[in-house]
Formats: structure tokens, sequence, C-alpha cells
């Protein structure tokens, strides 16, 4: 098979030639939506502007480095995770990149890692789970070495950022249910010492105090089925119970929500439930989960994009995808009178 | 806090020193299960022998390579490949050294990434997917790169192996299925170009075949919740529909049951169903799902430790990982009569 050429990208993607170049030059005059769809097409076709190629092949390593802080046991679980790197995966390998993830278990290591990676065994790197004082940020600068924020921080230090507004998705969320008739709404969220999931719960309770509503019912949860059952079981056993649960990922909607049926609390009729994620087993429950979607995978390619952007030096925009979007199912439901 | 010292992981493991030295130096003469102690009290306890370590020191990139020839979206869907990747990466942070995942689109690019990760970039290589006439075992040794396969191979060309025997899994399954008085059972596979999906299927008829039963009921799934859906939706759909239905992976179990429910098939009393793989959302289902559990982050941690040790020179033997374990949950019951 040959191999693909900048018309079939552009015919891929419903655009002009001119269209797929600009995406590629880093200049900020696209919509996001547009860019979206350049990208995935030329991911698609194998395709990678020669200019960009030529670039990227006067780097020394042609791999990207990725250091977690974190368990790895967390790799195994986190659905954001494996989603993210299969998109990262995706633009790397049309310019035979690699990435080389290194798990470390506290700061100090993770300093030496990036030293160590700095020394020509990485061309940039992506930075995730950022904390507000974040060390990775002066750890960068002071190596010169290009990197991408995955998520948005309030002070990027001029690194570029790849992100995605999840408060969006809880508000869509909610008004969903407000428009159902819905008023005692609650939340599980994940750990809230998570970046994402404070941000969920911090939106689920200032919407509902906008709204005149009660902000009260949270169960801390930890993106665990188990957790999610429990907390149900808890919301459920109040004396005056909620009539909507949001929960703060998928597992633990679907969790809740066989739980609920397992004790004659029927879905949606006498509780609505949501998740978070669109997780694929999500629309093939019965009732199907009413939840948010979020294009993880997109995600892990614009922000590999963006580092190779970085590194073959183009003036790289901050990305903002598109999303996350309510997916309406049957989980939810008018409230109970 | 100081480091972990060789009395801690003896400790932690319940063995004695010379054991824990015993499974590092590379006899043979350690059971599985001692040795799967061991290797997870000092993963526990990010520990490693010195003498380890100076032998990984010496290697020039601190680096193991993973090259994958397959769809990078097969990253984001496969629940084995998350754990697997955590374990890996468990075993190479007591050491400071990372994977360099890299995703290549044919066997021809394939070819050129293994001869681009031998010029120093990474020390060894783990073999996932491997074929039954595979290049990759030639590859490896034209280059002469340290490498290990992930699964069992018929011919392994004096590679060190690291797997773990799925249809054991099947077997007791099957066994306990029986048991329970069940004849007519059916199996929903995944996709069978996969060599475990291959496995598990073939079990599924030959264990069937020698107890006398008929192991004609196969609908041919593709791993995903949809796929378990109509699978299921086609077996019950039958004039004599099966008592009970088998599925390749949990997540079709989960589909395939919540399917069942909706049409007023109860679970277990007239229908058992069975899934594979152990997730953490199978627990907490109501009911909760019967399956087999395969430690893939187990599997993960042994394959890196066999390929550490075969890079540090140890004489490294096949690790064969005890399970899978049958979890009996409430998804399975006495045939319907």
């Amino acid at each position: 098979m040959p191999r693909a050429t900048i018309d079939d990208v552009a015919a891929r993607a419903g655009v002009s030639k001119g269209t797929v170049s600009l995406v590629y030059s880093g200049k900020r005059t696209i919509s996001e939506e547009t860019r979206e769809r350049v990208l995935r097409a030329a991911a698609d076709l194998d395709w990678v502007p020669s200019s960009r190629a030529r670039a990227l092949a006067t780097r020394r390593s042609s791999t990207i480095g990725l250091v977690l802080a974190r368990d790895p046991d967390v790799i195994a679980t986190d659905t954001f995770f494996a989603g993210f790197l299969a998109g990262v995966e995706a633009v790397l390998s049309t310019v035979d990149m690699g990435v080389l993830m290194q798990v470390v278990p506290d700061h100090d290591r993770e300093r030496d890692a990036y030293r160590s990676l700095a020394r020509g065994r990485v061309d940039g790197v992506l930075l995730l789970d950022l904390e507000i004082d974040d060390a990775r940020l002066d750890i960068v600068r002071s190596l010169s070495l290009p990197a991408v924020i995955v998520g948005a921080h309030p002070n990027p230090a001029g690194l570029p950022q790849a992100h995605v507004d999840d408060g969006r998705g809880m508000v869509a969320l909610l008004d969903h249910l407000i428009e159902l008739g819905h008023s005692r709404i609650a939340h599980v969220s994940g750990p809230v010492g998570y970046v994402h999931a404070r941000h969920r719960l911090d939106t689920f309770r200032s919407s509902l105090r906008e709204r005149g509503l009660d902000p009260s019912l949270v169960v801390e949860g930890d993106f665990t089925a188990q957790s999610g059952r429990s907390a149900t079981a808890e919301l459920l056993a109040a004396e005056t119970p909620p009539t909507a649960i949001t929960f703060a990922n998928d597992v633990m909607a679907m969790a809740g929500l066989s739980y609920a049926q397992s004790i004659g609390v029927a879905v949606p009729d006498d509780l609505s439930v949501t998740g978070f994620d669109d997780s694929e087993l999500a629309a093939h429950l019965t009732p199907s989960l009413t939840t948010v979607h979020t294009d993880v995978v997109a995600w892990g390619r614009r922000a590999a994009e963006s580092l190779l952007g970085h590194i073959a030096g183009d003036d790289v925009a901050d990305a903002v995808l598109d999303g996350p979007h309510l997916v309406n199912r049957n989980s939810t439901g008018p409230a109970a009178s």
C-alpha cells in the first residue's frame, strides 16, 4: 500500500489541503473541531507532513517521556490512562517514535528521573497529574526539556496545555436532572486529592447552590465498584433519600445502580443514576447508563501532537478538547413524586 | 524512610534470607508460589539485591522495550494490557528503569523498530502477542537482544517464557457447572485470531467432548459488551436454549447477564453465567459474577523480573504463574429442570 498523501488526509477530513497545512503550522486560526478532525484523519492514515518529519528526524532519541509518581497499580485500574496512552501511541506511531514510561516512588526520584531522561533519552515529556505547586514546572525548564501539560493548570509557566473541561460535563448532567424535576440530587465523588475529582465535586456544589438546591448530599468514593456500592447504600438508607445520584465515574455508577435494583429500588422510576466517562459497558446494561462522554483517546492524540509540534519548534497553542457531552440513556427519568 | 533490607523482604514474605537469595540467583529449586511471594514483597518494599543492581547499572539504557504491532486503540480496551504494564512498572521502578513502548503498523516496521531499539536504546525486550511462526524470534537473536516471551510458545527458540495456563480456568468453570447439573453449556468466545481466546475455546470444546456433552453451542464475540449482549440474545432465542453460558471475559458476561435479566430470564435460577478475568466490578453486581481470577499484575511482575535476570546474566527458568482459579459467586446455581 502506498503511503497516504496530504490529499488523502484532506479528503478523509472533508477539508482543503490548505486547512491540513494550517493545522500543522502552529497557527491559531483553526477551530478545535476542525483540528481534531484533521489530526484523526492523519492518524488513521498514518500520515505526517514531511516538514514535521524532517524536524523530528534531527532529534536524537525518537522517544518522548512520561514519568508517573504514583502507585503502579493505579495504571491497572485507571480507565483514563489506557485510553490516553492509546491516543499518544496513535500519533507517535506515524513518526516511528515511542514513549518511555517510568514510575517513581516519590518526588525526589522524580527529579532524578527527569534529569536522566534529559540526557538524550527523550526529546520531550508529557506532564500528568499536576499539583498546584508542582516542582516539575521548574525541573523541565531548568533542563530545557520540551514539555506539555496534560490537564489545566492555573499557572502553566509558559508551557502548552492539553485539556478537557470536566466541569461542563457535570453541569450538563445537573441541567438534565433538574429538567426532569429532581431537587434532591446526590454526588458520589472520586478521591478529592485528585484535581479532576475535586473539580467535578466543586462544580456539583456550586451549580446546585446557584440553582438554590441543597449541595450537601455528597459521599466520597475512590472510583472503585466497592465504594460505589457502599456509598449508594449509605445514601439510600437516609430518612429522605435522594431521587438522583451522580457518580464521578461509570464503574461506581454501575455498582450503585445494581445495588439499588437488588434492594427493590427501581431505576429510573424510583431513582435516577448517572455515570462519568462513557465506558463501553455503560451502553449495554439494562437500564443503559446516562453518563457524559470524554474522548480520552483524542485527548492523548492532542497532547502528543502538541508535544511533537513543540519539539519541532512550532508555536503551539493550548488545546482545549470539545466536550465532555451528555449521553442521555435509560438510567435517568422524571423525579418520583 | 531508610531503604528496605533483605531481612525486611524475608520477613514480609515469611521466608528465610537464604530463600530470598535463591529467588534471585537463577536457581530452579524454588516453588512458583514462594517465588511469587518473595517478588511481591520485594516490589512492595522497593527492594532489589545489590548484586542485581550492580549488574543492571553497567547496562547502557536503563530501559526495556515493548513493541506492539496492533491497533493503538486495543491498548484502551484490553483489560489485560493495563494490568500487565502495572506489574512491569512495579518491578522496573525498584531499579530506576523505564519501559519504552512503541506501536508499529505492520511487521516490516516491527523489524525496523527492534533494530532501532537494539542500538543502545533498550537493554532487552518483552515479546507479546506471539504468533506460531513469529519473525521476532529470529530478529531478537540476530540482534543479540535479551528477550522474554509473554505467554506460552510451542517453539520458544531458547528464550525464557512467562505464562499462565488459561485452559485450567476454563476447566474449573466447566467442572463447577457440571457439578451443578448443567449439561447444555454454551461459550461466547473472544476473537479466535488471538492465541488466548482460541485456547479458551479449544479447552471448552475438548472438555465437554471428554465428558460426553455437546460442545457445539459456541458464538464468537469480540470481548466487547455489545458482542456479549448480542451473543446472549442469539443463544437465548434458540428452541432449546442453554442453561449456562461461559463468556471469554467479564465485560461480555456482565452485558449478557444484564440482557438476560431484562427479558425476564432470572440469573442464576433460569440461567447460570460465568466470566473470565475477575475485574473489580464483577464482585459488586447483583448477582455477583462467578468468574476465574488471573493475576495479570503478577504476570507483568514475573515477566519483567525474568527479563532483568536475563539482562543481568542469570540463568532464567520459565515462569509459570499459579492460577487462574475459580471465583465462585452468585451468578451460577443448580441447572433449571
